[in-house]
């Protein structure tokens, strides 16, 4: 059987289906297309992190028993000896794209299956965001938001003390799960559902989708180049809204302390040149003190000892020309103000009806219930009160991934569904808060925890709490792989906290991994840095000549590099071609390129190799095939493997010779 | 339907099987009876680890379609969706057991999951030689003998350390598994199966048993006490043979390094009154380092250099009161002189037809089939010629675990079937040889692998490679719960290597720990010391006149215990009942005596609490309800929580009141 639509043909027989040439389901005796089941989990959270457990009582491996067509669809009809189960329903849109819909299904099954053919060969990339690994063969990704962890690799002494503490993660542990991956077949596929899933892209002969809700469909769609792949991804997704044009003006300086301690540290920046372009003060609302360090008073207001008269001030710092930029999430601490002063219907329940309180460790807090639409715009109106209308030019949406599984939500809905989409909800709630207040252009908010739909409802991401260290999975190298992926996803605007954020166990950052950090946040879309989470015990670029003028020169880097950048950023907006792109995107003859992910191409045009290890020197590096001029050397290189000077300051960074910013590139060593 | 036979009674109904009035069996909407699957496991071994992972792409939950009775047998047809794939038959033998047969699967599923009905309160034990859990309510338990591991406690650092060399074990890992358990219900269930299991103890209405096979069957027996549970149980799986007489004059002392080494230490024993009843030179056929530490030389001749003219000298150590054991294990060096003597059909061969060769840790071995009847031969007469003939009483039977499931072997049986029964050949090879000698009165075995078949083949266990340490998972505590349910399991004669035996990760023996391993070696059934995998560097009790006087003191206690001792080996030898026996097998009324798993009644008139944690002068110990005796002390104590004096050297014990043997006991505080 076949069907053609707009340029795609569906090639449709007893075994395979095979769509505009990629061979997507084939059954063997070996291997079904899909399996069946009955489960039932357990899920425990401690703050964030997550154990999750599986009893799949019932597991069938269906066989084709019919195919068929009707008008302009195809049927294959599934059973178990030879009883049916389960149609698969393929269509192509009118975008051109197949759209398999699983159908006439009981209710009793929860769990499905779906295996795609694949190639030994083969390399997949995306699932969101993800921080360990960017080709994501050879491994299963449960795809679950939550905290990332702390070491995320339990052969680290790091992960082995955290997960003392049930916080250390794993290689597939994320913020920003999502059921959408990306073939080297040059197809996308994207599933319609927020459930739990796990992708198993271990097997040489099939990729295996699990589910945990028979979803509403799976899209996949092909494409010549990655470029018109991500394009079309981007078109189903949503993309992301340029970034306001201040942004271009240097560093988002991240203080804290008061508006005094802020005034004295500000003027420490500029006596070194650095070019801020604004202050990001996380604790506008307050603090109090934990174990883990000095964290946030959940209590949207601001505080009035720490920031008295924060709007009149606000004004004060954009006369001069600096924005000012704070911090909310979607939880109120039960014993903020803000709390007793809200009705308990915004807030999920408990099974008892009462409020659900959340540990966030030393403290509780309750969850916003976005799917109460009073308490929606409550939370937006917030929003626009406290954070627009004092003026703020954008905050940090921090968390998200908290959603306990055993809540009670307003419109009844399963919280093992919302789970996940709950990041998206939040985007959402911040997104609209802006669009309504018309600041578009000039807010930009900016999350680490993401879901389908965060792509047009999130402007920017931020790639979570790094540990304040070298670690591969933890530490600065993994805001690259995590970069990429996101960007495979859909979301081609992400940076990083500069210096990274987690100090525990002993990890304390020191001042050259924060100027590495700096040399690299330059050639990402945003700079911002981060104090960490125990700002007193780690060190601080305000507390270092020599680290505030290393930082003043790439804040001076960022800056010059502008027009290059807003290009970049255009074409994240108009095709979602995301600013930090593996290096196979454009090189893909290049089978090495494949495998790279400690580099990345920023825009067309410039090779980054971030140096990700201590005490380095030299740099290997690289090259896809093609002219490539050192950006501080002017060496010229071709494509192959290189070690280069890489002493502080000198991040390794290339840029195309054909390209047409070449006069501007060769300025920036100047900066 | 009812079924009554030799004094028990089978009662089925639609949806339950009850067995003298024990609910075994019960379909609810909940949870059905039986599940059948079908799976493709993944096994890889390093060095006796193993990572097993399973695929299993069907599971079916099976219920009741069906239930006839033909004359003595009922009936239960399990369907899905209608369709019947298994038949559970039942009947009652001749010993009043109730055996279920699963029939009419056809090939295809190698998964079966049966649910046994349970409740809340219920505790069950056994499963083989556990060392972490003795009651396994709350855990489940993959049965697959292998290396146990080294820390086996993920939370600890070294199991952290152990596992970068795959080698740190878990909970569960053991030497000796075994699909049978007692249940407080007042039942035993057995599976006559070896393929891999694990057994799901964690939910509170059901125990689910997993089998990599459809087993033969399930024999159930209820008693009104556990001693009589076990009796049944020993009569079903067979019973362990008395010890030789000369194991009760002393100590077996660990000594090696070649004759004139041991005629040295020998004196130092014997300087120190330490009672000696034999010298164990586990390296009478060699030696060679590795980085593990000193390792034997797998060629089973003895070695000329260390031990010139063996058997003569062994004579010499007979005439003088002092037996000699040896080592074996069921391997040979492929760089032996035995192996390239032996005909490579003697060892299990890879899929090209080679000899398989079995990563040791820096060296390899071959593996002898114990499926080729001429094999077996053989290595029996290896070890009557070589360690028989040359006069030996006595021999570790060492490892047994290791039998790679991807070898071809020579009855074309299944690796993965008989990787778990291997143990038991490899016990049955040392049995046979022995009793073809008519030597079964004066050789003593020991082995830390077991299977079903080990009740009836190995004469002793011992608790294989403790860590030199205090761990509750892997030092001298784990021997306790491993001796408890061994012997739950039917092996009722155990032992452990006094000091321990590994050092690794930092881990060193102290003298402390050796003293009070040996204080509580003197209530088992057999003493025997180690010096452990890297002798030189750890704490050697020929070094310590202060160690070797208390270490003699505890070979007197021991020999005073003799006739007591000599009557609880004749409970084991006649009834099964172990000599170390749980707190609850003679108090079933107390409570509390179900969840001690530290301390012991060596058999009925001695309670054990051995000290098991550092520098204690003082020890908490429970006793049941009964009139107790302190042994050193002489007070007398009532049931419940005391504190007591222990220092080094009193190991808190008591003995019974009513005890017909408290003259005998009186006497041992002067030994």
């Amino acid at each position: 059987m076949k069907l053609t639509h707009q340029n795609s043909t569906l090639i449709v027989d007893n075994q395979t289906v095979t769509f505009n040439h990629r061979l997507l389901l084939q059954q063997t005796d070996e291997s079904p297309i899909v399996f069946l089941g009955h489960g039932e989990e357990t899920v425990t959270m401690y703050r964030g992190n997550f154990d999750i457990d599986d009893q799949v009582d019932t597991r069938l491996a269906l066989t084709i028993i019919n195919a068929y067509q009707v008008a302009d669809k195809l049927a294959l009809e599934f059973g178990f000896q030879d009883v049916h189960y389960l149609t698969l329903e393929l269509t192509i849109d009118d975008q051109g794209r197949l759209v398999m819909i699983p159908q006439q299904v009981a209710a009793h099954w929860n769990r499905i299956w779906l295996r795609l053919a694949a190639t030994a060969d083969e390399k997949v990339y995306g699932a969101g965001e993800q921080m360990s690994h960017f080709n994501l063969r050879g491994r299963h990704f449960p795809l679950w938001t939550s905290e990332p962890g702390i070491g995320r690799n339990k052969h680290t002494l790091t992960t082995f003390k955290a997960d003392a503490d049930h916080a250390g993660g794993d290689y597939y542990t994320t913020n920003y799960p999502e059921p959408t991956f990306v073939s080297t077949h040059k197809y996308y596929c994207h599933t319609t559902s927020y459930a739990y899933a796990d992708f198993d892209f271990r097997h040489p002969d099939f990729h295996e989708l699990q589910h945990w809700q028979v979803p509403t469909s799976w899209t996949f769609e092909t494409a010549e180049t990655y470029v018109g792949l991500i394009e079309q991804l981007t078109s189903l997704l949503g993309r992301q809204a340029p970034l306001p044009d201040w942004t271009n003006q240097g560093l988002v300086a991240g203080l804290q302390g008061g508006t005094p301690r802020i005034e004295t540290l500000k003027r420490r920046f500029q006596d070194h040149h650095v070019a801020l372009a604004g202050i990001w003060a996380q604790d506008w609302e307050g603090i109090r003190m934990t174990s883990f360090g000095k964290r946030l008073f959940w209590n949207w207001q601001f505080d009035d000892n720490l920031y008295p008269e924060l709007p009149a001030q606000v004004k004060q710092w954009r006369q001069e020309g600096l924005r000012f930029l704070g911090y909310i999430n979607p939880y109120v601490a039960v014993d903020s103000p803000m709390f007793a002063q809200t009705n308990p219907d915004y807030f999920a329940k408990n099974k008892r009806g009462e409020v659900y309180e959340v540990d966030f460790g030393e403290f509780n807090c309750g969850v916003v219930d976005f799917t109460n639409p009073y308490a929606f715009k409550w939370f937006k109106s917030v929003i626009k009160t406290n954070l627009i209308d004092a003026g703020f030019a954008g905050w940090m949406a921090d968390f998200g991934e908290y959603l306990p599984t055993d809540v009670v939500l307003a419109d009844g809905s399963d919280p093992m569904v919302m789970h996940n989409q709950w990041p998206m909800l939040w985007a959402k709630c911040n997104y609209d808060a802006i669009h309504e207040a018309g600041k578009e252009a000039e807010i930009v908010t900016f999350m680490r925890a993401g879901a389908t739909g965060s792509q047009r409802y999130n402007p920017l991401l931020w790639a979570g709490d790094q540990s304040v260290n070298w670690s591969l999975d933890d530490g600065i190298a993994s805001t690259i792989p995590a970069a990429l992926s996101a960007g495979m996803t859909g979301n081609g605007l992400t940076h990083s906290d500069i210096g990274g954020y987690t100090s525990m166990y002993g990890n304390l950052r020191t001042k050259e991994l924060f100027m590495r950090w700096g040399e690299m946040a330059a050639f990402t879309p945003f700079m911002r840095s981060h104090e960490g989470n125990r700002p007193a015990e780690n060190f601080q670029v305000y507390d270092s000549g020599e680290a505030l003028d290393h930082l003043a020169k790439f804040t001076h880097v960022f800056q010059r590099l502008t027009p290059y950048r807003q290009a970049v950023i255009k074409e994240v907006v108009a095709h979602g071609t995301p600013a930090q792109r593996p290096l196979f995107m454009h090189y893909e003859d290049d089978p090495e390129s494949y495998s790279i992910q400690y580099e990345y191409l920023f825009g067309r045009d410039l090779l980054v190799a971030p140096v990700y290890q201590a005490e380095k020197l030299k740099w290997s590096v690289y090259l896809p095939d093609d002219d490539w001029v050192n950006l501080w050397t002017d060496e010229s290189f071709r494509g192959g493997h290189h070690e280069v000077d890489a002493p502080l300051g000198q991040i390794p960074v290339f840029y195309r010779k054909q390209s047409s910013y070449t006069d501007l590139f060769k300025t920036l060593k100047q900066a």
